[in-house]
């Protein structure tokens, strides 16, 4: 059955189910099967390799159902271009993050897109409200790769009475389940957009053995911290950082930081070979806290059905508070 | 309306909302507060004031509704003893939490008392599983006070898993609304432990400048650390730390926690004199994330009525997410 919110109908969704723009990895390919699901997917724009965008976007040129398009808003304003190129692609929504939304926003409302902000603080919701934005993504720090340190039942109930009913907020950050929607929709949020449970997906652009470490990872096992960046020399503005799976290059490195600094030339070698080499035990599996929660890599069309059925259990009672008969139900008083 | 859990039947209690056993904040007239109301008030067993303990007991012996009794578990082992005054109030359940439960659960379930062990991580769950915990509570770092640092988000669904239907799981940690309550509820938890929104209550054995601090303190202005314990030479076992409000003295020990070790003795008498002279520029108001939420000084009986309403009006609300009329609702196919 459809879950409908605020974000439903403002997305011409069927269920309030969003992918993250996962820098390489959320490709047309697994934006398709998230949207065809009934969902909202999102392209992620990356650093700024162009050809990679105009390939995918073209890819995704005259697809029937809704999608939108991310950018790292710091990374975009060194080459604002690539803006055009998405919104040549016609997404219903454009997303950004971590950066000043206000040089791209009016571009993208006058393209008749809607603008996503994802923030992690009260002053960045606001910077976002200011700039027009129609929908928040409250994003807490459990979330996978870049993000703030405030958590998310901390932020997103902080974001929700800061929009006080003027645009949909949508939680992000340690949740990859139907029980988490529902907990998100109870505390007043019209969505949830979920990362690491796409990122062990079939249609994620990423190595079959990341995709098993999160399979595998157990709840707690993952940290954010600026190693992985500081080791491709990838200098992220404060107060972000990437939360990633614990493996042996972090443990080695975690208190380190100055000294990783110190030797970045040479260990941006090491780190980029390893990367190549598919080696996972130096380079960064980026996820949240939510990997513990995930025991699978399955279609995306199943993870968004699961997510579904799940909520919708929750949602319709499977467990009952009430004494019965209720009050307040449509026409059951007896 | 009460709203029915599996923990709200093994209490004996209306609705699904524990007082946490704050030190000395959550005293006798606190809890006879709350589980008046409805909810089950906890009293806080302290640092091991024998004195106190005996006196708070006192005014609890032969009080009808059902009420616990906390103990910080480590503190505990040192007066062992104080486990018999507490038993001798014949509370419904006793609470443990921050050491190993099994020394003292044999004689807490001889005594009659349900045992309730709150736990941070899978093995203190499953520790406190072995020694025959009846209730769980498992706490996120977004919790007031001492705590670990895992997240609500995070560790709730893990030890919910972990449970497998065995006991009911109390979610505890940035949670102080109606709204919170009903998320945790769809997350799977049976119900919800909060501290800092009954430390923000009339009948909280607290300062009135600490609890105003409290009502004024937005989300995010709170930090978990080793400061204020460090300040007063108690020394908490690892993984421990507490969360407090942010404050003058925090803001210039923070970052120098070796430096104020080596002058702990100098400090601890500055830090003593001024909590004692109610200076809360230096003395520590610990308090969680949800400091944010609270905008009041309630009686406890009216935030219990609050949480209660604004829970039942988001879970009698969740139906609106689908459409009607409803497919599966008791008798109301159309």
């Amino acid at each position: 059955m459809p879950i409908n919110t605020e974000l439903t109908a403002r997305l011409g969704i069927q269920h309030p189910i969003l992918l993250a723009p996962m820098d390489t990895i959320s490709g047309s390919r697994l934006v398709r099967a998230v949207s065809e699901a009934g969902g909202f997917g999102i392209l992620g724009g990356g650093y700024g390799d162009r050809t990679r965008l105009e390939t995918e976007t073209a890819k995704l040129k005259g697809f029937a159902k809704p999608f939108g398009i991310g950018f790292i808003t710091w990374s975009l304003a060194k080459q604002p271009e690539l803006l055009d190129i998405a919104l040549q692609a016609r997404p219903h929504a454009v997303m950004l993050s971590f950066g000043d939304p206000a040089p791209f926003a009016p571009r993208i409302k006058a393209a008749g897109a809607l603008l996503i902000c994802q923030v992690q603080s009260e002053e960045l919701a606001k910077q976002a409200l200011d700039c027009g934005a129609d929908i928040l993504i409250a994003q807490g720090t459990e979330a996978g790769g870049h993000g703030a340190s405030r958590t998310t039942i901390d932020i997103v109930p902080a974001i929700i009475d800061l929009a006080a009913g003027r645009v949909p907020v949508v939680a992000a950050g340690g949740l990859a389940d139907g029980r988490g929607l529902a907990a998100m929709l109870m505390l007043g949020a019209s969505g949830v957009l979920m990362g690491t449970r796409f990122y062990a997906s079939v249609e994620a652009d990423a190595a079959e053995q990341a995709k098993q470490l999160i399979r595998a990872a157990r709840s707690g096992e993952t940290v954010r911290g600026v190693v992985f960046d500081w080791s491709r020399k990838l200098m992220w503005p404060a107060p972000f950082t990437a939360r990633s799976l614990v493996n042996d290059h972090l443990r080695r490195w975690s208190g380190r930081e100055i000294e990783l600094m110190q030797r970045a030339d040479e260990i941006a070698v090491e780190y980029a070979a390893a990367k190549a080499a598919g080696n996972f035990d130096v380079a960064a599996v980026f996820a949240g806290e939510s990997a513990g929660l995930i025991h699978d890599i399955a279609p995306a069309a199943e993870i968004v059905g699961r997510i579904v059925a799940e909520a919708e259990q929750s949602l319709l009672g499977r467990r009952n508070f009430f004494p019965s008969p209720l009050v307040g139900e449509g026409g059951s008083h007896r």
